[in-house]
């Protein structure tokens, strides 16, 4: 192919991004729902104008590690502090109750399964793909409204991020009941290597950068660095600790939200990103979905199973947040922040299909899932703001 | 392939970039010598730490699309229309000289051929190769030394897009005599209606982007539909009039350059483009040089190609822009400026390859050429510029 061609693509995609973006706001909704939408009226599912490839898949996650990068130098460190053993809290219950809400909803269905039979072990990899948040579209909300430094949206934020770690650990713990060459302690430790090398490598790192950004205040070589190090621990994390790679991009970016410069290496982030990938990120989400195999029945099994998936994660987030004494509106915020299921759902499904643990049935819901949680998460969360906004709350 | 690999190809990229670009100015050489050197030192040709790839080669086509987007946005318009005609005649003896130097070359190894026959045909082609000037690399050193928009500047910038122009006619001129598919009639008219649909659909665009600018100065949607016409533009000049996809991109800027935001989008683009883009397309030309196969004979001829390309062009515009009245020094510059060649030649090269003209010993000629160019005009500019500077130079 040649290399122009994609250029049609970007320009088909940042444009009408924009447009719908402009549109949904003027509805009052937030930007990204507008952006999800194009997406679904340029791809297969409507219009057929722009195919889903290689190219446009990598400009996506680049998209959403540059949205999570950003969120990590946005980060308010003491903020952090304060929630983390809380945010730990609502991750755990948060991840617990829709593995447990996913294995009931596969036995209602199947019939009972008792433990350690076949079926019993697919009910709960049903359940693990509902665990992963995928923070990314609630973030860009989250700073659409300027809520994201409050003390919900850090909850959110690091509820998310230790979500991920959590899941895939239940993952792996659910599929080393099947797969021999999964091994969980090997995750687990590696788990905690990653946490410990992100420790001491972001001290030193940030030490060196605070040198660095002292000699060379506001040169070009300081975003650049920064991002550098950022698809550096995107990469490692994923290819060396098997933890997604939006989570190495966020530590990278709490690594340096501390240094002088933070916020102009956060403004050259941005810019990269809503000019360009970030548009891609939130139009391929729609790109992907495709209905036109989709049957009643099927239909049926994927609405259950996206009304679980959303609702389980709601309530255990919730509760959790309300036994922390959160107002219960700021439970609600939580909640809904934490519904959102992305790529880390896919990946998990495929993994299943691979292993021949499901039908590739379950990726029209899990799609649906996706679509449903990145169109109405946006929504019910500026609702809930717009009733009870932040006390503290920054310029948009 | 997963698509988080390709963070670590891009951390390298933009690290490796950086530091060699700081390197290289430490050295008072400009920063893009330092960019492809690292592409050299990265790619096959001495660690092959990152390998050429699709996404690497888009992304590079991106970044030069964002150079000259940015170039044709700091058009001084008023230089643009007086240097218009002297770049004409500069652009046509530019294309004329190196077309018959290459003819000559070939018949000096292969013996004299005789117009109309198999080996005048083959010794023509090899001239087409030495035609097409790729203004990338000095565009951007013209930026950086801040001369882009002198007098000089200009004329090198308006004669290497004639210049693009010309050779694809001149190419289908000598294609045509060999290939049936080839219509020199079409390609000269679809060149015309590129041109006009430009003037006009420009003029409409322009007026249009004014009246939108006047509604929403400095707000995000204005560099982002600029972008998206820069891509549209560049993607519809390669595909429907079979003019470089970079001559799009310059002409799109052109069209916005005297709208009130122009300088906005510009500084948005450029971010875009020195963050990520850019660095991507220098490293790039190094990533692609790869000497492992090369022989004596290949070497020896592949210098003397190179001689004749890269004289050739500063002859041919050199003297023009003298009976132009430049001063010699400004020839010099002229002629020195014109000499890079790029993607365009290996396009030309691959072309004659397929339709079985010459074999693929003359890449290595071409890559060559690419790489001695690409490194010898910006250090060449540099110390021309630092003799004798253009006496309105802006500020870098």
């Amino acid at each position: 192919m040649e290399t122009y061609v994609i250029l049609r693509d970007l320009a088909i995609i940042i444009l009408a991004a924009k447009f719908m973006a402009i549109l949904a706001k003027k509805v009052k909704a937030p930007g990204v729902v507008g952006e999800i939408i194009a997406g679904l009226i340029l791809g297969p599912a409507l219009l057929n104008l722009v195919k889903p490839g290689d190219f446009i898949n990598q400009m996506a996650e680049i998209g959403v590690i540059l949205i999570m990068f950003s969120a990590g130098l946005e980060t308010n460190l003491k903020e952090l502090k304060k929630s983390g053993l809380i945010a730990l809290a609502i991750a755990c219950v948060g991840v617990a109750v829709p593995l447990a809400g996913g294995a009931v909803l596969y036995m209602c269905i199947h019939g009972f399964a008792a433990p350690g039979t076949e079926e019993f072990f697919r009910a709960l990899f049903i359940g693990s793909i509902m665990t992963a948040t995928s923070v990314g579209i609630t973030v860009e909300t989250l700073r659409e409204l300027g809520y994201l430094n409050g003390r919900v949206g850090q909850t959110i934020l690091s509820a998310a991020i230790i979500d991920d770690v959590i899941g895939i650990i239940v993952l792996t713990f659910v599929l080393g009941m099947k797969d021999p060459e999964s091994d969980t302690v090997l995750v687990i430790g590696k788990t905690f290597l990653f946490l410990v090398i992100s420790l001491v490598g972001g001290f030193v790192i940030y030490h060196i950068m605070k040198v660095v950004d002292a000699r060379y205040p506001h040169t070009r070589r300081i975003p650049i660095i920064g991002l550098g190090l950022c698809f550096l621990m995107a990469y490692a994390a994923e290819k060396y600790f098997g933890i997604a790679d939006i989570t190495g991009a966020y530590v990278a970016g709490i690594i340096l939200c501390n240094i002088r410069d933070a916020g102009y290496i956060d403004r050259k982030v941005s810019i990269n990103s809503y000019m360009i990938f970030a548009p891609v990120f939130f139009v391929a989400i729609g790109l992907k979905t495709d209905f036109s195999k989709v049957d009643t029945g099927m239909l049926f099994f994927s609405v259950a199973f996206v009304l679980v998936a959303m609702l389980t994660k709601v309530i255990g987030c919730g509760i959790t947040a309300k036994i922390c004494r959160f107002k219960w509106i700021d439970c609600l915020k939580i909640g809904v922040g934490m519904m959102t299921r992305g790529e880390v759902a896919l990946i998990i499904t495929n993994k299943g299909l691979n292993l021949g643990i499901i039908d590739s049935s379950y990726f029209t819901a899990v799609i649906l899932l996706i679509i449903i949680s990145s169109i109405s998460v946006p929504i019910l969360l500026k609702i809930l703001y717009s009733k009870s906004p932040d006390p503290v709350k920054e310029a948009a």
